[in-house]
């Protein structure tokens, strides 16, 4: 079926009463018929939150003049403001090392059109996955890296990432430190699975410090990347259930089941402007 | 922590532009600031469903006028309005029979302050859990019931339930048929717990059922009573793993901790004021 | 890593006592290293069941020897056995119509090496995935099916199934009902992924039925095809949380990802030699 | 229905070939019946556990007799044994402070003959649970605790638990640091449960910590008491879903279900004897 034409407004800002009224005024006062409306507030930072996605089939503003005209009451209740239109496809990148379970799972749900992105390209800092892209016929570009190499190789994505118009950059099992400079040109838009419950097990080999502590749970972690590592806004999360009867292997095996379900939910979360980062955490709507 | 002062709107009718707006504008009229609001649309229906709660301390009405006030509005789009007030504690009657784990969930829970509902009165239709109730200082009356005195007595169940401004009746391992008379007299205020996971296992002895086919998880469904038995919109579900290790003793044990929470879960949303009824479903808002 | 070399025995027959030790005693006359043992009794149809894993490294019998010497054993307690030998894989063939999402699932832990089995060929009734299997190197037959065509399309498969040494199939979305005569030719060997939690909305369009009903959780069930549809044996169920929020469209999407985690581990369990069916339920040892 | 009088045997020691066959041969000598078998090795640490259940009904050595004719067995494999007899039922200290969940769960489960345990007394270092306890005609003892008295109350608690020939303790929700003597007393015998999802979270407010760092999982961990705070070997652990709109107060309440739920079920494997310490993790038979 068609997506539907719509607009979609994320905003936060200082609570005070008449928030939902003034922006459900604005929406209605040029005929926009609202699809979905979510709001939280936060009573401790009196913290207002705000999702709503509204049809544009009647709607008397063109897609390119509703910022201007939002201003004045974003300004009026200092509001941070997002906007996404169904029909502009976010463009997203698939960074990649080895391991092929995520990568594959996101190319088949994109083929399967579950996905509403587009792929424009799959990076990685190895060969090994090149068939697994281009079967999906989505162009592989590797930037080996080594120490000597790293900063050179990062200007070189960063630059392909402009060139493609990337909007959103997918870690799905990257076994390398994102710089700061990524992730400055791409704030709260790279998004990282980490194979663990995290804050429990941060950083190398999670599953071995798992089994180590003989955990009866393992759990994998979709996140923002932030200059800390492993510390960035949890989106999503996930566990299932092990025993003594499982060894390291076989952590990794069914981890990887959760590691994939995980960034896909994660992903699809972000795509359909469900996620706004306040302080450190999400608010994530349904 | 006191109960902040606050009113609860529920409200579903036929979706059109503009509803949002004008529930709100009324709010905000009146100097109520909403502490939160969410909404659905059934598009097939063309349904929409709404709940929005607001802080009292300002607002201009007295609780009294609200309904009145509301009533133009709601006659203009066909809003079908329930109006609560947290200062106004539901009762509820729990309804037992013989097993004693929901009993005592609900009253410790009750008594940790954790539910916030008044429980005039424990009706059963066995002596057995007679020091269960008194020991935490709640009435306990026993309506013996067999074929013969089954009219009589739920007649009598009826009067006392009046007499005691019962609002809501709980089901708490009740192992009697509830009549049409009490069924209309409670429309969407009976909550029952069944130990299966709705539709699966109907009826008599669902983990009978549950361990003859061999299934791999057991669950439980709390529900609205109606007119045909286990067919009410369901509120709350939850399911565990079981395996071909459990006997049906099993079974009956590891179904108590669902059937317990999963009923608390319900009755919680209940009392919160969160559950709408439409077509035989519910609309859970969070 | 290589795969160890180790025998499976698999029993069932009436409970006695000493049948561990009986069949301890056999391994360890012949210097066979056991690595699992798990036993399970049925008290109330006094029945005994077993599987058991040793080390063939120092086995003083040959593979081919095995079989006959415990067949006295056997004959002695009535003992059912089946017995695998983790060097011979299983030859397992994929049956899709058009969803891919088991289909590349299954395809991609296979190349990652995760599922210890051969793919010779996928079957389907339509062409839709003929670039999914190809793209993994794996044939791709077709046989298209209409009512007139059915009962020979169906012998043809067969014939390709013993052509190709196939131990089992696996229904990954395939949209057919399976005849007799393949049943009987693949005993406890097709696979199937119903998605619904069964028994509940057995037959066509669960999805659909699931939304109707209003349940809360969403399941999907891998289990043994018998002659009565959806009334095999269940290997592997599992269930996610839904609402009110979501679509048909939704739950079907939704669902895909516990189509293809519960089909996965459900084969996982079959090629590692853990199930046992009995009165139509089965016993998956861990 | 009446506890089957059985034995169970709990084994670890180093693997070797043919265990299982001398255990299962010494049971089967003396006539014993094998009800439950279940064995594990640890291939990293060559280590080999087990347990068995048998019945005694016509077993030919006397429950006080088993030990010493084990022994020579025992020696020769540098097996460390231990042996419970389901007619013998452990007896369970309650450990408390004010919070009344696991307390009532634990009590009600007692009451309605889920836990196989005597309960001599609920020990408290308040007054304020001594109604619920008494409520269910357990005794309840106090020791109030300051930094100046908790030695000495310690050691009133240590001769109270002697006095009572407790088996076990179990900590619910008891709000004092443990000291090396009574750990010691009580090797593995200390049951707690930590309200979060460790190792995640260790310490105080755990709720609170898990807010600050907006996971959307909450836990709650049953483990063995040792020497260090939080880091004992983990029993069983639990975790539910949570979102930006739980406040702390939320998390706290929800996992009172968790914690409840959670330790109940680490005591049920406890006094089931289905529990092995091993290198501070544990191997938890089914």
């Amino acid at each position: 079926m068609p997506t539907p034409d719509t607009a979609t407004l994320l905003i936060h800002c200082p609570d005070q009463p008449g928030l939902v009224h003034d922006v459900t005024g604005f929406i209605s006062s040029h005929q926009g018929n609202i699809l979905d409306l979510q709001q939280h507030i936060d009573p401790i930072e009196n913290a207002f939150f705000m999702r709503v996605e509204w049809s544009l089939e009647n709607f008397t503003l063109e897609q390119g003049e509703i910022e201007d005209r939002l201003s004045p009451m974003a300004r009026r209740h200092q509001m941070q403001c997002e906007l996404y239109f169904s029909t502009k496809k976010r463009r997203v990148a698939l960074f990649v090392t080895k391991e092929n379970h995520c990568l594959y799972d996101l190319l088949a749900r994109h083929e399967a059109g579950e996905l509403p992105v587009e792929i424009p390209v799959v990076v990685s800092n190895h060969e090994t996955l090149r068939p697994a892209a281009e079967r999906f016929g989505i162009p592989f570009r590797v930037f080996p890296i080594t120490p000597e190499t790293k900063a050179v190789q990062e200007a070189a994505q960063l630059e392909l990432l402009r060139e493609e118009r990337v909007d959103t950059v997918v870690l799905a099992r990257y076994m390398q430190i994102i710089s700061p400079a990524m992730i400055e040109a791409f704030p709260n838009r790279i998004l990282n699975i980490h194979h663990s419950f995290l804050p429990a097990f941060v950083g190398a080999k999670p599953y071995h410090q798992a089994f180590e502590r003989g955990v009866k749970l393992i759990g994998a972690t979709s996140h923002y990347v932030t200059a800390e590592l492993d510390q960035g806004p949890i989106i999503y999360q996930d566990v299932i259930r092990v025993s003594h009867e499982e060894t390291v292997g076989d952590l990794v095996r069914l981890g990887r089941d959760l590691e994939k379900t995980v960034l896909a939910k994660a992903l699809w979360q972000h795509v359909r402007n469900q996620v706004l980062v306040y302080r450190n955490k999400t608010v994530v709507f349904s």
